[in-house]
């Protein structure tokens, strides 16, 4: 079971998605928690040019080095954890490409893009995808908070509303995968909505996977 | 005016695009010689990655990474040295990502990888493109001598002849771009062919930008 969460900087998917694997290992399944870009030794070299400020990234380079990223963590981490029962939480996934460079930068159209994203992931689709939905002035008081922003999150706020939008475009198409969630709510009310919709989604406890072996990437 | 230089490692195409742009210089052209991976900061970057023979890297992450530095090189460099007048000469451009990511690994389809390349490079099509044509057996003894190979030159041979075949293939579809040279000649008869072959494309003397302000990026 693959489970991603989305959203733009600032719309507490990353605390979800730690939340959520506690309360999976605690419950006695198997996680592992990834975030994008990272997750592996080449991804995390990747991250590190992707937020550099320093650098100045053409908006095209930058999909195919989250895509390059994205590829590797699949064939090295996400697929073998799968194969071996594990429930894979990814802190963005492939939505976060189509949304900031698909729809933000505006760099390719999406119906290309959605065929590019298959091949990067091998075909690998997310059974259920959290979208946490913020206004962008709530996002950006959050990230006010969170210190100096990195290269992605310098972008301007139009920029965001883009990728807000277009976030608003895929639950719609994909209405069976993507949830959206009022982000503006609390952490525990928001845990509790997706821990609710999780245990819907789990496997019988009968075919539980055993609860050793547990392996939490919390690198991020 | 664009050229590029291909062929397996080892098969002489540096030295010949350096002795290219020198005698380009000489002759009064604005030059820009670019290496692939690399000219820019990030694209250099980049490079590093693929060449870290620590590094385990998936094959279709491979072919993004070439592509991202290619798409940085394109951006920065290469087209604002067109739009100035130089002639830029490349030490490799999308056809290795052809031969060896598409033949030489067998990732993705030969016609996707054609479009792909298309959309990297926002159309740019060399005028003319150098293909160095060496059996295998001799760009390895080239390579012996040279010292330790990187994590792209330790594939093993058969990676090598089907990089080969697939630069075969190239040059019989699109005969009126690419030249193949027998690489087993020595560099001063390979040189003179080339420079025979350029002067015959470069543009009349009438036209020749001023000789000032050449540009040369030996860096690699």
């Amino acid at each position: 079971m693959l489970i991603s969460f989305e959203g733009i900087d600032g719309c507490g998917k990353s605390t979800q998605a730690r939340l959520l694997a506690q309360r999976l290992e605690t419950a006695g399944y198997r996680t592992l928690l990834v975030r994008e870009p990272g997750g592996t030794e080449l991804s995390e070299r990747i991250r590190g040019l992707l937020l550099d400020p320093a650098l100045d990234i053409d908006p095209f380079a930058e999909l195919l080095l989250f895509s390059a990223a994205r590829r590797q963590l699949v064939v090295e981490r996400i697929r073998p954890a799968l194969q071996a029962g594990y429930i894979v939480l990814c802190d963005r996934f492939y939505d976060s490409t189509t949304a900031y460079q698909g729809g933000g930068r505006g760099v390719v159209e999406l119906a290309w893009l959605r065929d590019f994203n298959r091949r990067v992931t091998d075909g690998l689709v997310p059974d259920r995808t959290y979208w946490l939905d913020v206004p962008l002035e709530v996002a950006l008081a959050r990230r006010d908070q969170a210190g100096d922003p990195d290269r992605m999150e310098r972008a301007d706020p139009a920029f965001f509303e883009r990728v807000r939008a277009t976030y608003a475009q895929l639950a719609t198409e994909e209405p069976d995968r993507i949830l959206r969630l009022d982000a503006t709510a609390s952490i525990e009310t928001l845990h509790e909505t997706i821990w609710n919709d999780v245990q819907r989604l789990l496997p019988p406890t009968g075919t539980r996977p055993p609860g050793v072996g547990s392996s939490t990437d919390r690198s991020g």
